[in-house]
């Protein structure tokens, strides 16, 4: 028998198919072959991107030249664009505003061919500094309330370019999804008084264990009970912090070790899988009055790592309602004993 | 510069890209070949299929025989199972049910190759009142609360056999996209005492006009203001009806006119791209307490036609803020356009 699962946070339901749950050999990963040539974002070509705006560099260097092993630059075809007035417009009873935001690239290593996963660890820790530091800054923008980092890797999962690079977008909104958290989080702790995300890895970690993938001391891996995705995962702070730049240098550290690891057994276990994954942190500004007083207490910062090896048919897109062929204890498992 | 939409009904916002403007021959649709070979949906293959639910059929043939138009059959591998009473169940702080539920096929001809677009309009009002006689039929099942009929057409767009086809799958819980409009019409309803997609269609068809693509007798066909992907439409009842059972005849027969054009339009406008549609009408049972009262008022069934141009990518799956590269103005002027 399938089941219905509720996913406690946001209310999302699921249908996982638990009879011939589908294994890692099951899924035809569709990969598109890419140019093996060298690209903007490679060392040496630094002129043909916008201008840096943050890097990791060798001392001496000189912006914009090579030497670096993370830089951040404008994205050459934003999304949102950064310069002008915020202004909001109603359209008849619809409501609009104009598409200011930021777009960034984070280029995460100067080498064309590898991917996050083949770096070593204190370089990854440098990309996480990269996304830390980019975040606070753009924060002193008042015209922003949020900033999603976000990493699609493989053109299935919607990469035009293969040189290893994350992205972000500040928005002058908080992201939907988003809000959906903070509300279910709210409503957790306004009965319970305690963080629900808190509450969920203490379920999964001493209660469970089945959809566990990995612990490292700061952070935990996990498969979520409701699951949207075959060998979706979500990495979690042991300690309880609602701000992803509150991050200490240690859990940094930490955090690219757990993130090479988990990253690490996805390559394996499912043969390289284009893939996305997302951080999601507080916002900067209160999304309601009354309600930022505890949002430091109530919200939990994760990143959600969804590997793509099924696409959203009409029944999700029209419903808002997954189907999940693998459970996650299932892909949790296969993911544990994945040796990397 | 880009602008920020606000979907006037669920408040989802889209970046809609105004500059460039991606036109039809922007995009690369996806197709893969199919075996053009018969299957089980084909005429003299009824026993290939569990026994027919439902079928229109010419008189004096006998049912799971040849002779029908339109054939209704079970998933023969289902999301969810028909057989067994509902249960819940917590898992910690998880709530669960078992999968019960009814996946169905609408077969909408006899013939192997020929997609919806292709049949005759009185053919397509039959595959309608298919979906109507089906909603109504499983309406009278107590565990369920929803019954969601869409249509995947190419391997793209999430269907797994050529032979054209719908289906439908009713669920014990009503998805989480209807309820966000429900909830949305009632917000409405109570500030405004008037259906929010009544005034919408008023607004979009005698104050604007950019974004309509055809109107007839009884139904209108839009580009959404907030459309999240590109060349997408909705078809509305022009009647105030929150309930798609309700559809009179001569509604039905000017839904397929509707049906067909729209269809056509795209297939020329888009080269025959995959695409879904879902259609949204009104759940069985009351979502809460005194809900039920108001939303014969309040809400408005209609169908949501996606094709399948972009792919959803890490941005859209992490923040449920769409990214739509053609204005939904540009779209809706080019399927205008479109002589089919």
């Amino acid at each position: 028998m399938p089941e219905l699962r509720k996913d406690p946070v946001i209310g999302r339901w699921v249908i996982i198919s638990t009879e011939r749950a589908k294994k890692p050999s099951d899924f035809k990963v569709v990969r598109e072959e890419w140019k093996a040539s060298s690209c903007a974002f490679c060392e040496g070509h630094e002129s043909e991107t916008p201008p840096e705006i943050y890097a990791v560099r060798s001392e001496g260097t000189v912006p914009n030249t090579p030497g670096w092993d993370v830089r951040v630059v404008p994205n050459k075809y934003p999304a949102l664009r950064i310069e002008g007035e915020l202004s909001r417009e109603g359209v008849g009873m619809c409501a609009m505003m104009n598409g200011i935001g930021a777009h960034e690239v984070i280029i995460e290593t100067p080498e064309h061919g590898k991917d996050l996963v083949d770096l070593p660890e204190d370089h990854i820790a440098q990309v996480i500094r990269a996304y830390r530091q980019r975040i606070v800054d753009l924060r002193g923008d008042k015209r922003f309330k949020y900033v999603l980092v976000f990493k699609n890797q493989g053109q299935n999962a919607g990469a035009s370019l293969q040189h290893a690079h994350s992205q972000l977008i500040a928005t002058p909104i908080t992201p939907k999804r988003v809000k959906e958290e903070l509300v279910g989080a709210k409503e957790h702790y306004d009965h319970q008084h305690s963080c629900i995300f808190c509450d969920y890895i203490e379920q999964e970690t001493k209660v469970f264990g089945e959809r566990l993938v990995a612990e490292t001391a700061h952070f935990v891996a996990l498969s979520p009970f409701a699951a949207r995705f075959p060998f979706e995962m979500w990495i979690l702070p042991q300690r309880h912090s609602a701000d992803f730049t509150y991050i200490q240098d240690d859990e940094v550290v930490d955090l690219a070790k757990m993130l090479k690891l988990v990253l690490g057994k996805l390559r394996v276990a499912l043969d390289d899988p284009p893939f996305n994954y997302l951080l999601h942190t507080a916002p900067f500004r209160r999304p309601r009055a009354g309600y930022w007083a505890t949002i430091e207490e109530d919200y939990h910062w994760h990143i959600e790592l969804m590997p793509r090896l099924t696409s959203v048919a009409g029944f999700e897109r029209g419903s808002g309602f997954y189907i999940n062929p693998t459970p996650p204890e299932v892909a949790a498992q296969i993911l544990r004993e994945t040796e990397v």
